[in-house]
């Protein structure tokens, strides 16, 4: 079957050949529908061996953790991105986002989804009831990390409230989506870009601003830089939340006692759970999300991996298969 | 009546005699019987002027947070050391250590309870049943800021965890008992003195080390200098907690994504709740915790707060009025 | 001034001159400009004086708990319905609605807001901003009452989950309307009345029927008999919720083991929190939510009642001031 | 090998000869040490076929819901007494104690421990470390129930506050204990039985009684009979939680509205979850509970029912083998 993936550390990923997967005890095969490329799949050509191994990555594998398609059966499904091991202190309570088996996954050091078939453990499939799997798997990676960042962040945004987005992209936009959805806090969204602060403001967004100008009772930050970071953080009210999802490096050069929020919270986190995954799959179902993707046949791949690259997609790019 | 106050900004405070104050509307008035002295008393005499009245400070005020005494009807009571509004957002949600209002108080801006009598709001005062008003002031300050710390990270501490208190001074020793009371956390105290170390294992730690060697599902860091913020948010365990008390100024000089604890979540916060007084009384009511105090007569407060600096106190040092 | 009171036990109240009152430290005055009317209000002229003096009701007093309008510098006001003490236990930790001293207050044993003046303790008085105080009244006991239960319900009810409000008058239409604006559950309406199933689709109800015939996640009965606890009950998923807010006295003939919702919860209530009021009126303020009132100038509050009673009123009767 | 076995519908258990279980895919073989006999095995044999069948159950089946033992590799374990599916909402919500998948399992319609060998999903097995693993089976069900008992209304519980325990038997001495580990809550225990009382106040009760007398901030009745839940719900202080664990079907002849607790909650439920088997045998290996077993070989399982069902053992019967 057709495959895109990473043949060798420090090569860039290729179109190949390679053997339809065998589903093992307690998996299931799903044909491929559509693959989100994610901006983190262009760092991979970058991880040095060394590195790679130590997360226990096995070289080649088959790029692709924004899975959707079919069972066997017909039924569509999407895959949780994250992988995790069902069985430890973290997964048998709620939190296998934080499960250690999530170093390595489907489309990170094992076979991922920009391929005709995959496999994935039964408690990785989630259906998609009426969803088109062409455009759900974003859902599962964008969508869902945007989710649990709200839904950490929710039980500081009764009314009256407000919540700030620092940085209206991909993950960004989602959350503006659900801080909607879920709170009836005002949602201020803040980007430089303003065609982002635009699409913003067209999903929910109560102001689209270019700098951080209020204060809010939780302040998520999808960029991460020592800017965001610092400005975010004094922005945050007393009892109020700070979560960085961005990964842009940015650390904060302040003393922390009096600077943190007064008896608030910082959190930070990457990837989402189960039951993020099914959550957002049921606001989707229910026609309360808009998911902009841009289409790109298997061929083309490696062309979307470079609009990717350059900033110049409108949306998520999905690769149908 | 004899006061210990700061008579003007950058003073150092003196005993002084001032008339009785007189309870307004809703407040009552108490018969000090002792006062805990704090180490932030000893910073007061450097605020300057527009720092204090930023702050909202008047000048003069009789020094003390850390009060019990005995209301005119015989019954002895503590007093809540932070002041709070009760009307505001955060007061009417059991949130009162974030009110506002908290900036100024008895004993910081306001007539404390270093003085034979002080008054205080009916929402300050918590009954302290058969307990002997002497020795009860620090209960209301360096306890209840400990109990804080503590409540805040007992989410995270599930039996089978572990927690670390970084610190085992006056603060620290009340969290080494709290977490024993109310978890099943292992817990390990951290401190380079092998006294603090030897009373931190005398009140239940279950470990007593000089420096932070383990991971754990919570670390409460009542020192916070660049160091030990470094080794404790580090040794924080994936969905763990990292609570920063002390006020040494330390920050952390790395990206906060990939470092902060995995879907965990940092915290840091002054003062404590009317809630957390009320169980920290009820604790030491029902012989759960010890409270040690070294006594000193009101006209030796000048010298108590001398070994206060000096840090030869062997316990908290508690004035008898 | 004028004012709509209880005379004595056992008497149907009536229209009186008394003088105006005075606050008295740490309370306000306020200008009434409107007053709602509550179903409970006219159970008060049957209770025996023993059963009043139980609670601690005094005689006369002036009917009104949904009581707005302006303090004396002109600011608009609504005042928190249920008393609380504001130093109690429960008070301090934000549960103010589950206060001991709730059981006698403006409008039912105190003077209430069916009158030119009333007062009221500071913490009790909430800013309305740009929202009409004429109308506002419902808000705090009809709304808070109904938003209380939504509160403690919202834990269960996560995207992909379903809500059911049985019984769709004045507080169920609020639900529905909370439920809508706080949760992505998919909300079913149930009520015998077709304007009231109208009313409840119009105001976001995805589905209005005359008999509960589906699973769900949290049932919240607003009716309260036999028969609806035994079918709310019986259609509560596992870990989903049963709250009961409606008064009809009902009771479950079967046994509890088994039958309960299997490791989910049940729970009643009477009244609101402070910050319930407060989250009412923000979300009020944004626009977010219809409060059907019906008009009636002083004059015609005997003939609000009557309607009231007589069941021919559409929305909730308020009296203008 | 040898087992235990219900042998049809409507029959007395009896020994048996039957081949050793093969483990599936995801499945451990474990070498039975010792499992612990509850009063639920003797109802068994009086469950009608259809009643069965409906619940997923396969005749002949292995009893013994209460299992410890080592892996092939020697490693000591116990099960996970109730069956959960781990796919599930529930189940990767951490909520796998109310997993539907749960109407049948080892012991109870499937092949259960009482037999040299069972086999069992890896996430059902937990490491045991030091615990000698021939009396660890009594805390996957009887310890792990009564956690989860005290799990739930520990939340209720804040320093200053009185828990009851209704019935002090098996699961009622467990929750005892763990009331005192994890809450600084007074503990009452009230039970009829002098014995069971001594026994509750040896294991940490402040007060062993033969009736309810005082009002609490948690009930939690291990009884369940019309007269426990009258007199539990009744002593509920407003905000607190009823739990009903024990089976006797009592149900409740008043109102729900005003007599259940004022916001609080009443909540029931059966079984635990792997979580809080995994918390109480850290419990365990710490040393901080006591589990009272009376030993029985195999060949005395019979006789072990029988002492069992007449109320003569003292402690847990356990079956070695």
């Amino acid at each position: 079957m057709r495959a895109y993936r990473m043949t060798g550390w420090g090569n860039p990923p290729e179109q190949c050949e390679v053997a339809e997967p065998t589903p093992g005890p307690g998996q299931m095969l799903i044909r491929v529908a559509g693959c989100g490329l994610c901006r983190s799949d262009l760092t991979m050509r970058q991880i040095p061996r060394v590195a790679g191994e130590r997360l226990g990555w096995r070289m080649p594998f088959t790029l692709g953790h924004e899975t959707a398609g079919w069972l066997t059966d017909g039924t569509p499904v999407a895959l949780v991105s994250p992988t995790s091991c069902g069985v430890c202190r973290l997964c048998v309570r709620g939190r296998d986002n934080a499960c250690p088996d999530g170093r390595a996954g489907r489309g990170y050091g094992r076979d991922g989804g920009l391929a005709e078939y995959v496999v994935a453990d039964r408690r990785s499939v989630v259906p998609l009831g009426e969803l088109d799997p062409r455009y759900a798997g974003p859902l599962t990676d964008a969508g869902a990390t945007a989710y649990h960042a709200v839904r950490r962040a929710r039980g500081h945004l009764a009314p009256g409230s407000t919540a700030v987005v620092v940085g209206a992209g991909g993950l960004g936009a989602f959350a503006v989506q659900f801080l909607r959805i879920l709170t009836a806090a005002r949602v201020v969204a803040v980007d430089v870009s303003a065609e982002r602060r635009a699409y913003a403001a067209s999903v929910g967004a109560h102001e689209a601003t270019s700098a951080l100008g209020e204060k809010a009772d939780a302040v998520l930050d999808f960029v991460g830089t020592d800017e965001t970071i610092a400005a975010g953080v004094a922005a945050v009210r007393p009892g109020g939340a700070f979560g960085l999802i961005g990964s842009a490096g940015g650390r904060l050069e302040r003393p922390w006692f009096g600077t943190l929020p007064a008896d608030g919270e910082v959190f930070t986190f990457q990837g989402s759970s189960i039951a993020d995954a099914q959550e957002v799959i049921a606001l989707a179902a229910a026609g309360l999300i808009r998911n902009q993707v841009q289409e790109f046949p298997f061929e083309k791949a490696g062309e979307a991996y470079e609009q990717l690259a350059a900033g110049t997609l409108t949306g998520r790019a999905v690769v149908l298969l």
